[in-house]
């Protein structure tokens, strides 16, 4: 077979990669077998300029006939994009996902710098006389980064709450105080090499590599509850406000309760019940 | 006469000041007879809601019958902001302010940091063992303002400079070497503090106070080319190409070269000319 050249999510051509169809497949759950089979099902249908987004749909239907489970899980990242359109349902996202990794969590918090009178602090998570100073960088469009500029102010903004007057009291004496950032999307490489220098700790997708936001996800079943396909409309906003971010959460609600505190037909919560269970069995 | 609100840029309310009026006027070389007959003008026939920007074009209509000078020269912000879209005739425009203030200008320039392999530079300006490394930010809507967080970065890229190889050679051993950032217009009161308690220095719409960019152009005639009212299309993109980014280096160039090298009719630049003199009369 010639060489493949797909189109990608920007529009520019790369080779088709039977591995990465494969590996993709695996990830979320299919067996090998299953997971090759899937990538010679597309290797066999793919054409010149297929776009990547037809091919990843292909493989989620292909997934959701075999493991529906893994069907669900294959939207991760788009499931996180919908956490959108502003950042703040990925801010209590993330703080959720640091308070089930035992930290104790504060969203929204203001911290004094020497130079600002206050920082707005996405969160503040606290475990072990560890802390880190939390920033959350949602981003909306697919392909999109988290910049080197980020990360310069978010350390800049770092060294000027380390030298103001809140971690000088004697309580943090012996506390180690860290600035992390978390994101939806991925860093680039500057974004990446300055940090590691300076000691900005990163959590995004498939950063730090092998330990990504996407590993912990899956390894915790953090999933966030726009990944299930039913939650729609302003029943996200619903869920943000009741501070119920994950899907795991949706199996601990009383659906009876919740249709009626919020007048939505009971039905549509069966629906997301069932799905979470799908997802999380 | 009752309070009189007109309707500013934001399309907030505020309301109509005499002194305002009277100040712009006399700022761009109106006498005090004439600045206060304008402003009572323009008291006068103002209404409820009247815009900022349409009592702006009012005070340059009364100007340019008496001084036309201070009219060309009442048009120094938009003229400004006319170097856009991008900012890269910005940064050209500054670099040729330091220039004629007595520095060595380099433009877009590549630095080493110690955490990142290369930084690129606005502008380098150097003048009696005093280096700045100077950053551009060009803001293209009207009341954009550069923020805390565009300092922030701006800092630790300094910082990171610093570390870096590049100021660590023996020659730079008695420099001082500065962080200045520029803008064609005004800065938060979050990116003061920080800049003032970190120590980068500004240049933006007076700031610093009494001593701004306006106050430099005035000073010293650096007027851009883009506040000629004649300068229309891609006759900018030209002089940019050129290095000609000040007013008074149009009265420099030979017009019959000019014209044929670029295929420009003659008279344009005749235009060009003409105001060009009136403006620095």
């Amino acid at each position: 077979m010639a060489q493949l050249y797909v189109t990608n999510s920007k529009g520019g051509k790369e080779l088709f990669s039977f591995r990465k169809v494969y590996e993709s497949a695996k990830r979320v759950g299919a067996s090998p077998t299953l997971a090759k089979e899937i990538a010679e099902t597309i290797k066999r249908e793919a054409f010149p300029g297929i776009k990547t987004s037809f091919i990843y749909k292909t493989v989620k239907k292909l997934l959701s006939k075999k493991v529906p489970k893994s069907a669900l899980r294959f939207s991760l990242k788009s499931g996180m994009r919908k956490l959108g359109p502003t950042g703040f349902a990925f801010e209590k996202y993330v703080g959720e996902i640091f308070k089930r990794l035992g930290y104790k969590v504060k969203i929204n918090q203001y911290l004094p710098g020497r130079c600002i009178r206050s920082y707005e602090i996405d969160f503040v998570a606290e475990k072990d006389k560890l802390i880190y100073i939390g920033e959350c960088k949602y981003r909306n469009l697919f392909g999109d980064r988290v910049h080197s500029m980020d990360a310069l102010a978010n350390y800049a903004r770092f060294l000027d709450i380390l030298k103001g007057p809140y971690f000088k009291s004697t309580k943090y004496k012996n506390y180690k105080i860290k600035t992390i950032m978390a994101t939806n999307t991925k860093f680039t490489s500057r974004a990446l090499d300055y940090s590691r220098c300076v000691g900005i700790e990163l959590l995004g997708w498939r950063c730090p590599k092998d330990k990504g936001l996407e590993y912990l996800i899956e390894k915790e079943k953090l999933y966030p509850i726009t990944i299930l396909p039913s939650l729609r409309g302003h029943l996200k906003d619903i869920f943000v406000s009741e501070r119920i971010m994950l899907a795991k959460d949706v199996l601990r609600i009383n659906p009876q309760k919740f249709a009626k505190k919020f007048k939505i037909p009971l039905k549509h919560f069966y629906l997301l019940i069932k799905e979470a269970k799908i997802l999380l069995e």
